[in-house]
């Protein structure tokens, strides 16, 4: 009956905020998108034990805490990286029973329309991601990217894997490889150039996949992986999740139609899982920068 | 007792193809990826009221009709609608218990990844579609795009509006107007050039909304509409369902920070919904050309 | 240039209310939750093509009119068709420009936790729905539901189908058959017990599902019709939009394993799509009654 | 240049798999309907960083294991976690190179339809989850529902918070609570009746949902806990992890209307989300055994 009380968060999840830049009457305007979830720690063991809310940040204080910031912020509002480290340093240092914040950021990335000074198109190729972390053992920033789908038609191989006796697949030299890319990357330290770094991983990533030849979507993730390394100085690791979204080559031959990988089926489950970290060294360790969600 | 079978369709739903188009060795590879559902009309009483399946074309050969064309329609398959047509006609044409075929395609776009003649990143702006019909009345083609998300940061008002009972909204001279247009057109004819009448009716419809002061999403609609008409010689009406994607000022001044237009809250339910038809003239009537799902 | 405004429509959608039923402080609390759309057609085409609002009632005012009537309208509150009877009612006869409104209601069934009186669980089981139209045609009413899945492991067979040379399923005599059913059915009148008529309809559907021996998913649909116009004397006509859940059998025999009709793959996509009506009479022609979506 | 490769993981994800209990003539048939996710751990570095595959078990070998195991593990099919088992322990014991396996599954139950003994209906109401994980450290079993949604319409207060200068949430003390529970728990030992156990655990969630007058969703999180504590000896600890569905009362007075938390719109974004963990005991540390995602 004397249970205990273990690690538990809360805030508000997916505040929708967008925010124009429009200061300058005769500038174009500019635009974020933000989807932002605040987890916030600290002592609030009583909301739970005794009912007693007294130490409770609402949650709604939260969402207009985000509102508010997406103005009073400044500049920093204009990357996800910076905002959310805005946000975890106000969590942290303003609100007494607050320990620890973490800030969880998806941006939209949309596109000047024509060329036009406040018109836009959603650009929906990916959406970017940061993951902000404030808490006794210091700043950490990580930052993502998910719904990147990429492809290549040939130059992937898979074979010489190991046989059991539930294996039957058989090996092929030729064969499309489609992934779509959810990637987050540890930065070391809180005094980096988020915009260019991020451009940075990003073209590693599509430009590497492009031009690596592939043995397995395990060997093109190292390959992602260390290209980003290569590219951003400031990027002590990343870890990819990518599905192998299987493109099967149709047999075509009972209608009498040849096909030489050039009709396949995009099938959607099951798929291949294939999770890597890829480190700048062996010293790296940061697990703790991640949202584990519910597994924390 | 003795009831009636009225309006019926079968076939098979969500054909996930992908082809390459990698015959010359030294090119580069193109690719199209479509989701293609098939649904037949005809002679198929008896497969309901007798259970007698003689005449019944299996929708697991629909699906292989669908592969194999994949590759037998040659240049046909490289745009959405004269794939479809080429299956419409292969189906109502070669399958003598078949009076009519409804081949709707959506199309996925993907653009070359950094040059590359055999990699692609998936373009997610929008989702292209099409709709062939054939029947007894002739043959039809609807194209259409879905998912296209546009935004404007001013430039849009809305008041003057009807006032009831029930009306609170506040008249606004400066907002933020977005949606996510889905629209189709029909075509006179199926004697077009598929890939550039598209791009002529896409580059339409963003060019008009970005350059249009807008006093309502119905206006702006009409000048999509009427922009697209000029634009593509071919397209007879075009029908748009645009949800207005509200995006809300937000109320700052309880924080004591001023919020000229900047901070918006980017709601997801309710929204307006407005739909219209622009057509050429009085006498266009293609009701018939479009899919109406359930309410056949 | 001077094109022709055709069809148009517009209201507010998704509209999600729910209204709890506790007048009497010592009885069991009730709810219903809804998500509610409206669309109004009528004089609108300055709107559009001027930009003047003045007709226009707002699509807020629509979210407002139906939040206060699932106060205002007391007992017909209770039934997603009388709730949608109120407002077409009200937006025809009471908004002078309005002259034909279709409400579109998704109900959430719930069921009470453990015989409590104000703790409900989601029933997930299916969807509840309801279009009502009142137009210069008059007022019509149809039922729905969706997301009912249903399953049977044996008693469906699929054979002596049309062979061409796209042909490759081989016939079976033992099949698991499942689908999720989609049906909308049209009402003679308005004047019906709509809760004892929805209640016998889904209890038709569900029993003539497990009763019926299936030789194929389109008799299936022909059963289950049959079996609600013997149910629910109001219903003229039932409209049904079942996919075919594919469960193929696995081959478990390069691994030494009997397979006697037990292990299934369940498979996404592609899935047969089959849609039928079954009316009480030739007479019946319910079409108007539906809604089409983009294709009016 | 020379970087090191982290944790990594693979595995097929998604195998959907329905088995069928039909061994006995005449008795009714059984099923159970499975998502089976398998991870794989162990030394697989030379498929990342050389392209060598020697040691891979391919991702399809994954597939076709959990299929025949759908057979061949017996009565070990009938239950989400004793499934898990059989497959992790077969991946750990019978391939050298693989040092660890989390299998993760999704149970979709079903109910008899009309009590007939081979036609059955979907329950929506709840997915049944387990994770089952075998490494050095020994074997772990978690199970877990998600999807299950309650709501009261009484018997919850919010009030007596902290007040900061975003703070402008009115306290309430009525008001209705609605959440959709996610939870997973840790149990001791893997000798456990696992269907026991489960409806043990969800009846204790449900029913004490119903019974506690709430002052905050943290305290009826930990009213839910320590029940599920009390019924169940096996289980050491849960986590929840749940969203505030919040349902805000509608201002009807501008309508003449009044509204006594009777009219609610249910809001979808953002929310509260509140995560915690009721524990046995201090000692009890059962990280380990959940799956944290990428967060590894």
């Amino acid at each position: 009956m004397s249970y205990v009380l273990g690690h538990n968060q809360y805030g508000k999840a997916e505040i929708h905020v967008v925010r124009v830049f429009r200061d300058d009457a005769s500038a174009p305007h500019d635009l974020v998108d933000y989807n932002v979830s605040v987890s916030l720690t600290g002592d609030f063991a009583d909301a739970h034990i005794t009912g007693d809310q007294a130490k409770v940040l609402t949650t709604d204080a939260c969402k207009n805490t985000v509102n508010s910031f997406a103005k009073e912020a400044g500049e920093a509002v204009r990357e996800p990286e910076s905002f959310g480290l805005a946000l975890a340093n106000h969590f942290v240092d303003d609100v007494p029973q607050v320990s620890g914040a973490r800030i969880i950021i998806e941006a939209f990335p949309w596109q000047r329309a024509h060329g036009h000074p406040h018109a836009f198109v959603k650009n929906g190729d990916y959406v970017r991601t940061a993951t902000v972390t404030k808490n006794a053992a210091g700043t950490t920033v990580v930052s993502g990217l998910k719904e990147l789908t990429v492809l290549k038609t040939t130059d992937s191989e898979f074979h010489g894997f190991y046989q059991d006796r539930y294996t039957t697949l058989q090996p092929t030299n030729d064969r499309i490889m489609a992934t779509a890319v959810t990637a987050q990357w540890a930065h070391e330290g809180v005094d980096v150039q988020w915009a260019e770094s991020f451009a940075a991983v990003k073209d590693a990533i599509t430009s590497s996949f492009a031009k690596a030849y592939s043995y397995a979507l395990q060997a093109t993730l190292w390959e992602m992986g260390t290209a980003v390394l290569d590219a951003a100085s400031d990027v002590s690791e990343i870890r990819f999740s990518c599905p192998n979204k299987h493109h099967f080559v149709l047999d075509l031959s009972p209608f009498g139609v040849e096909n030489n990988c050039e009709v396949h089926h995009a099938d959607d489950r099951p798929y291949g899982l294939i999770e890597a970290t890829i480190k700048r060294s062996e010293d790296v360790d940061a697990t703790g920068a991640y949202d584990p969600g519910q597994a924390w």
